[in-house]
Order: structure tokens, then C-alpha cells, then sequence
């Protein structure tokens, strides 16, 4: 039994992981950067340390201090929440090697869901449908050139160490290649510190589609259904759904077993994520990625499941058997979630951090806010700039549409540009409020948005 | 169908009002006084009115006042929330009359219940167990006493016209009687301008528990299960919770029935609430009174069915159908609210307003809070002391407590004393904690939380 967990995160992900810490009786060890001493996560553990300066190489990404830390302080565990180093085979490992339990799969199913292009080698085998594109990595120019000359273009270069947008690069004919290829690898280098990159056809209207899968120590496996993550400005995801208002029954069914496949193919335990293209025009998904941890729109699927993920992760690390069986797992309602930035739309959505003169946050029935803000809390221009996350369940699509924009009508946060205005105005769109559209959404909803203002 | 609404009433009943209008897309006419210039209902609405001076006497109790307003800003309705004018007969008459919709229940349901000695013939009529007492009013001293003779000691005294805990006296022994007869007398006169009162047996140790009715206009009356608020401090509830832990299936079919009689009885439309003394050694309950009205307390019903009873409130004042039968609702895991109150725990809970320096509200998963209040509020003295309800909801009723104590703990009010902590010490009482407890708690709480203090 778990009974004290240091968490490796900060933010709004620190803080969900301490609630249901607080909840399961589990006391909690913060860690915290110089930047962060005024920290909510840093105010609501029980005890907190700090590791080091702003940058994130010197505190949340110091491993070994880390996993000291947590022998030192007798933590049983270590959530390591999304982002730094939750989805580092490395640290994985080192917690496996010191008997300090890593919230999440083993080091081996992170590594293999880790090299993107091996991952994909593996969802082959296992009868994942995968997009077109190379076998394995493409190491030369002449490689690539090859391979694009096979599949055509568009096509996309992707690092084999991504994750979160970066190292990647889209090809829309002959003449780019040279120089995104070489661009690719450069930034997977000194973003992943790992240079390699591969090749596939480039989809250019699809829907993003993720299914959460949840799988015990005793090779039970489920699906708890999908997310619609399309609606993304630049592969940075702004408002999702759950269920999706492309996905039916049968199709849901087809995805879910997919996932369950790719997950049994790791001998993943744990919570993760299976990421899929969706092609809507030829009806058609593809295999994209998998995210090996708990993900930032986790809540939309706790919202129409009733079922606590966090708490999930918690007793599957306990050696619990999962609490339900496949069809147990009901859907009600519609969740949506959207993503608060402290970024300027106005201004390209620069990152614009500084202090909060004034924060009041949605609430009431039917809105859920996950958050780390607080009236005087200034934030630091160091990490994410997501800064509240702002949840609703309504009873179909258009009454969730509704619920949000009256949450986001209520919210006020003053002191720095948000992303709010631009939220409202997407929920609007007609496009969107149809649930007819493809990830082209965002440049469609942006020059309306600009004009608007 | 309702379009647009006046809510006349100020708060966080009037904030809840709000959000479900925005919802609906129901527009929506705010009131205030002049002391409520910087309310949230108030720039929450789409209009808002000042009607006069601080004194509800003055603005929110101005009957005609808001019915005209009402009429002016082409309103179709009327939502009173609860207190100020929400049990008045004579002003839903008005509604009735002039043609604007009452968010309620009929004049004369409304009235058939206020009259609380008439209301009890009415359930006595209808097969619902009452306590024994007087048969209607009790006018005399020497009437008081020959009942008293007849039903023996201890007896409660109560206005007819009362509620809110006011009008009520306890006697012990005969030397009491007659200063407190005339007492409850004089209260009542003074606080509901009628000065009626009857005589119950007092029933001392005992468990508040009431059940949620709604009802439609084609005779369609169900109940949404019970809420067990026997957690009171001087007849003010502290903490509510639903289900209750001494109520079994078989006793809640039989309270449900009962307030469907009840209900019946007065041919109620509407929402609205079944108020029972339940004798835990007796294992019998007894009809305490009903309210006609949204309660305080219908958030954690709504946690536990998934009904938004705001929602139905004007979905049944629309005409609609009730959009269940009684086998079709169901109640899921257990729901705990907790009343923060601008009150000093130490001082007697004596009302404490004035400037709240710093709000921090909690948030995140399974929390609801319904409140008005914002960092910089100044809460005014001339109303109601209740500034925040915090909700949770757990699978149990041991992990509701653990998830609303890790709630307040997250809760930060600065500049006013609260009764959080109060609450807190509450929730870790062991008697609450068991479940096992009568309306003798608070006597018992508020020793060791003063020694502890």
C-alpha cells in the first residue's frame, strides 16, 4: 500500500495528484523550483523541497535528486504526473532499481512507446492500423527522398523522441524536403538530445482521436472510451471532448479494442493513452502515438465514466485488480474541456506571463475547474503556460457548448492576456458548434477571430 | 416557453439561478439593494435593478415593486429562490394574477402548506404520519396547558406562519410554559406578522430528514430520495448529506411515498421539499413540515440523481412533462454539503461580515461549490450569514467526508472569521463520523471543539 508519494510535477497536474492523495489518505511530497516557492502544489502537500533554480534541467528534471529525495523522505512511490519526466524510460528504471514505485508502466513499455518509430513497428504487429511511411527510421537525406517518392506528398517528418509538437516538420513537396529534414533533426537533437526522425504519408484532414485505456498488474485490459482532441492551434490542443461527434458506437468499439491491443502488445499497466488519426473522410483510423502517463484531458473521460483516473493509477501501483470490467464502463452526457493560456491571441499567442491582480474561477453545477491560480499568484515564464483547465458535463454536444460558455463567461482573470476570449469565440464557430470539421479548424476560426478585433 | 426571468432574490441561490438560466438561454433580470451594488448576482445578469435601501423591507421583499419590474423588462417569470418572498402565497397570487410565471408551486399550495397547524391536518387527511399536538391553533394559555397535560413534556411550541427556526420554543416542565407560550407568541407576531401558534410533542433525540419532490401539471409526482440534515446547529443546518445513513431502502420507498402523498395532497407543481422527524429509537417518522420551495440543500440531491433541479423548476413551469418516472431515478455514491458561514465559531457564531481580503475557493475533482462571493467583497451585515456551500461528492459516505475534508482544507477566506474550521473539527467528530448520531450532536461537538480551541 502506497502511503506517501513524491510527485515530480508542478502546476495544475501537482495539484489534481495531491486532491486525490488527500482523498486515498496518501501524504504527499512536493518538489519545487526557485521560480515556484509561492507554488499551490508547494502549499497544499505536507511537506515540500526545493531543488534547485528556475530552469527545469536544474529542478523538476533532476532525476537522481529526486529519487533520492523520495528514499530520503520514506515515499513509497513517485507520481511523475505528464510532462518532465513521466514518460523518461531512465527514471522509470532507476525508480524500478531502487524499489521506489513509478506511477506508471514499466521502463520497457514507456521505451518501447518512447522510440515512436519502433512503436509503430510494434502496433504493425500487433494489427494497429498505422499510417504509410517508412520502416523504422530515415536516417539519410537519399533515405528520405526514397521513401517520399514512394508514398508522395504531403508528408510529414516526425522525431522519434517527440512529443508535444516538437521535432516535427510538414513536406509539402520535393523541393522542402532538403531543408526539413535537416531542421527536423536538428531541433529532435537539441529538443530529445536524440536526432533521429522518420517518415509518413501526411494526412491533412483528420480528426485527433485518443483512447484511454486503464490495464492491471493481472493482464486486464480496458478501454474507457475516446477523446476528440482536433480542435488544436499548431498541435498544441485547445478545447476536447468526450465522446467525439465522429465516432459511433461500433466505430468506438472498433478503436477501444485497437487500443487494448497496443496496450497488451507493451504489457502496459497502468493509465495511458493511445493516440489515433481519424481520417473522416475514408472512415479510417491510424495508429499516431502513445502517451505512456496520464494526460492534460484525463478529466473529460473521468467526467462522462465516473471514474477517477488518478485514484485508478494509484491502486493499479497498489496491485489492485482494475475495479471493472469492459462492459461495466458506461459513458453519460458530454464533457468538454478547454485549455487556459496565459498567452496573448492577439498577439500570434505569445506566451505572456506576470502576476494575477485578480482570479475568480467558474463554478457551481456542472463545471469543473482544475487549476493552479489563485488572485496575487504571478507566473513563471519557465514552464507551460497553460494555467487553468476548465471542465464541463452537460447531458448531449450543444448542452455541454452551452455549459462552457456560461464558465467561461463567469471567469475573470486579470492582470495578463488569456486565451478565454478566443475560447469563447471557437465555441461559437459554426464549424465547431456542427462538430463538423477536421483539424484544419484552427485557421479557419483564427481569421475570423482577428477580424473580430 | 420562459425566454427571460427576474430572479428575485440576491446571493448564491440567485448566482445558481443565473447559471442555469445562461444554460437554457434564458435571459435573465437581476434585483439588488443598494448594499448589494458589488454583488455577483448582480453582474452576473443580463439587467440588474436596484430597488432601494439595504433593508430587505425595502428592496427584496418590495412586492409589487418586482412584480412591475417584472412586467417593464417583459419578463415571463419569477424565480424566487428561497426566503425573502419565496413561501409567500399572497405574492405568487399577484404572479398568478398579473400573468407572469411563479417559479413555484400555486398560491394556494404555497398557502395550504404556510399555514403550518392547517398543513398538518392536510397530512394527517392523507395518510402521513404528524406528531401528536394540538388540533390547530393553540390561542389561550389555558388551551396550551390542558394539551400539555393530554401529550406530556418536553413540547415544542411553533409558529404557524414560521420557518427558518424562528417562532419555535422548547418547554421541559409546566413552570415553563407560560413565559414561553407567550414568548413564541410575541415572536411570531413580530417576525411573520401572525402571531398563531400550536403545540407538538417534542421528540428530543431525532434525525432531520427530508425528501426532494417534483411535480408536473399532468399529475405526474415523484420523489428524488431523501437528505438527511440533522448536523444542526439552533435548528440552522451545518451539513447535509444524501443519502442518509439511517435511512435503508425499504424506509426511503416509505418516506418517498409519504411525500408523494403529501405532495398530492396540495396538488403541487413543482419542486419542492418534504420535511420528516425521523425517531431512530422508534424507527417511525413523523411530517415536520413542507417547504415550497428550491432548498439550500438541493445540490447534493442533484450530486446524487444527476437531476439539475433548477433546471426541472423551469422545465415544469414551461409545461414540460416530468422527463423520468420514479423506477427511472437513481441515486449514486453519497453527497455531502457543508454551509461556510461568515460567522465566528468562538464568539457564539456571531455574524461577522465585512471585506473579504482573499478568496481561494476549492476546486478540481468531485467539488462543487455554489457561492457569491470573490477576493474584495464586501459581504453586507443585513442579510442572510451564509457566504459559500461547499459540495462533494464520493463513492461512499466515508469517502465523502475524506473528499470534503480535503475540500475545506483547500478553502482560504481572508479578513472574516469563518465557520470552516468549525466544520472541519465537525467532519472528524466520531459520532459524525459513524453515522450514528441524533439531533443531540451539536451539543456535543461544540464542547470539545471550544475546549480544543
Amino acid at each position: 500500500m502506497i502511503k506517501k508519494v513524491l510527485i515530480a510535477n508542478r502546476g495544475e497536474i501537482a495539484v489534481r495528484i495531491i486532491r486525490t492523495c488527500q482523498d486515498l489518505n496518501i501524504k504527499t511530497v512536493a518538489i519545487y523550483s526557485e521560480a515556484d516557492r509561492d507554488a499551490l502544489h508547494v502549499q497544499l502537500s505536507d511537506e515540500a523541497y526545493c531543488l534547485g533554480p528556475a530552469s527545469s534541467q536544474e529542478s523538476y528534471l533532476r532525476q537522481d535528486v529526486i529519487v533520492h529525495l523520495a528514499l530520503q523522505t520514506n515515499c513509497d512511490a513517485i507520481h511523475p504526473g505528464y510532462g518532465f519526466l513521466s514518460e523518461n524510460d531512465q527514471f522509470a528504471l532507476i525508480c524500478e532499481q531502487v524499489g521506489i514505485k513509478f506511477i506508471g508502466p514499466s521502463s520497457a513499455a514507456i521505451r518501447s512507446m518512447g522510440v515512436k518509430d519502433e512503436a509503430k513497428q510494434i502496433m504493425k504487429n500487433s494489427n494497429v492500423p498505422v499510417v504509410l511511411g517508412s520502416d523504422g527510421l530515415t536516417t539519410t537525406l537519399d533515405e528520405a527522398i526514397e521513401i517520399a517518392e514512394q508514398i508522395g506528398y504531403p508528408l510529414i517528418i516526425k522525431a522519434t523522441a517527440g512529443g508535444g509538437g516538437k521535432g516535427i516538420r510538414l513536406v509539402y513537396e520535393k523541393d522542402q524536403l532538403v531543408d526539413q529534414f535537416k531542421s527536423a533533426q536538428n531541433e529532435a537533437s537539441s529538443v530529445f538530445a536524440n536526432s533521429g526522425v522518420y517518415i509518413e504519408k501526411y494526412i491533412e484532414q483528420f480528426r485527433h482521436i485518443e483512447v484511454q485505456i486503464a490495464a492491471d498488474q493481472y493482464g486486464n485490459t480496458v478501454h474507457l472510451g475516446e477523446r476528440d482532441c482536433t480542435t488544436q492551434r499548431r498541435m498544441q490542443k485547445l478545447i476536447e471532448e468526450a465522446p467525439s461527434s465522429v465516432i459511433d458506437d461500433q466505430l468506438r468499439d472498433e478503436l477501444g479494442k485497437a487500443a487494448v491491443r497496443a496496450a497488451k502488445a507493451v504489457h502496459y499497466v497502468g493509465v495511458g493513452t493511445v493516440e489515433f488519426i481519424y481520417d473522416s473522410i475514408k472512415k479510417e483510423f491510424y495508429f499516431m502515438e502513445m502517451n505512456t502517463r496520464i494526460q492534460v484531458e484525463h478529466t473529460i473521460t473521468e467526467e462522462v465514466t465516473g471514474v477517477d483516473l488518478v485514484e485508478l493509477q494509484f491502486r493499479i501501483a497498489n496491485g489492485e485488480p482494475l475495479p471493472f470490467k469492459q462492459e461495466e464502463i458506461q459513458w453519460t452526457g458530454w464533457a468538454i474541456e478547454c485549455r487556459i493560456n496565459a498567452e496573448d491571441p492577439l498577439q500570434n499567442f505569445m506566451p505572456n506571463p506576470g502576476t494575477i491582480s485578480f482570479a475568480h474561477l467558474p463554478a457551481g453545477p456542472h463545471v469543473r475547474v482544475d487549476s493552479a491560480i489563485y488572485t496575487g499568484y504571478t507566473i513563471p515564464p519557465y514552464y507551460d503556460s497553460m494555467i487553468a483547465k476548465v471542465i464541463v458535463r452537460g447531458s448531449d454536444r450543444n448542452d455541454a457548448i452551452q455549459k462552457m460558455r456560461r464558465a467561461l463567461n463567469e471567469m475573470k482573470i486579470e492582470g495578463i492576456p488569456t486565451t478565454k476570449d478566443f475560447l469563447q469565440y471557437a465555441l461559437q464557430f459554426e464549424e465547431f458548434q456542427k462538430g463538423d470539421f477536421t483539424s484544419n479548424l484552427y485557421s479557419s476560426m483564427i481569421e475570423g477571430f482577428s477580424d473580430l478585433k
